[in-house]
């Protein structure tokens, strides 16, 4: 994709008062959602440009490639936006997992009985991929 | 769910400094995601209640109960937490569409050759539904 093109579909978009958007990352196949993270206009711009999925760290103040440390990288087969264009829905190929704990998606609680019950699907060892507890 | 229950899983969620949280609301049948809401702790109480997905409409400052005006309700049949426990999940049984322009999904534009190009499926005509433009 052109940089002008990217540049006018960026800027159709509504980033809040710290430039970030949120972006849902869901399995093309399985249409199981993996993860929530936030983008900024050079995340995005990246994605595009890579075909892999970029966030805008919040607690690292940078930009990072998903499974940069983990391998655990994003294929981004189609990026979506709703009405308002404030949210993205970005379809990938997961490779491994997309949760930080091993599990192959952030949403591995399901309310029940009043509790949040841990019912994912582990994928990887955390300690092992990360080297670290 | 009794009121006790409910008020530990809710203690448990991260809401933002204006007492939200983020909703996915995705078809339990299909796996599409149908869009992003924000719930407060009593719009998730009266999800949990009701079976209904409530909701916080922040330009309203209201409690909203989705499909209220538009009959386009979500029956909630399971609710999910991410790992930081700041996002949820709720898989529903969508009538008629989510999108309030009367597409089934709010991610209704695909990104195509840079610009955001809308795709989604119409299942009600907003004009008649609301009654307005």
């Amino acid at each position: 994709m052109k940089g002008e093109e990217m540049n006018e579909a960026t800027k159709a978009l509504k980033f809040n008062d710290q430039g970030l958007i949120p972006a849902i990352a869901q399995d093309v196949a399985s249409g199981e959602v993996l993860m929530v993270a936030r983008m900024n206009a050079e995340a995005l711009e990246k994605t595009i440009e890579t075909g892999e999925a970029h966030y805008w760290s919040r607690s690292r103040k940078k930009l990072w490639r998903k499974g940069e440390t983990s391998g655990n990288v994003q294929k981004v087969k189609e990026i979506r936006a709703d009405c308002d264009k404030d949210v993205l829905l970005l379809k990938v190929e997961q490779i491994g997992g997309a949760c930080h704990l091993g599990y192959r998606s952030c949403f591995s609680w399901a309310l029940k009985d009043g509790t949040w019950t841990e019912d994912g699907v582990k994928v990887f060892d955390p300690e092992e991929r990360y080297g670290k507890k």
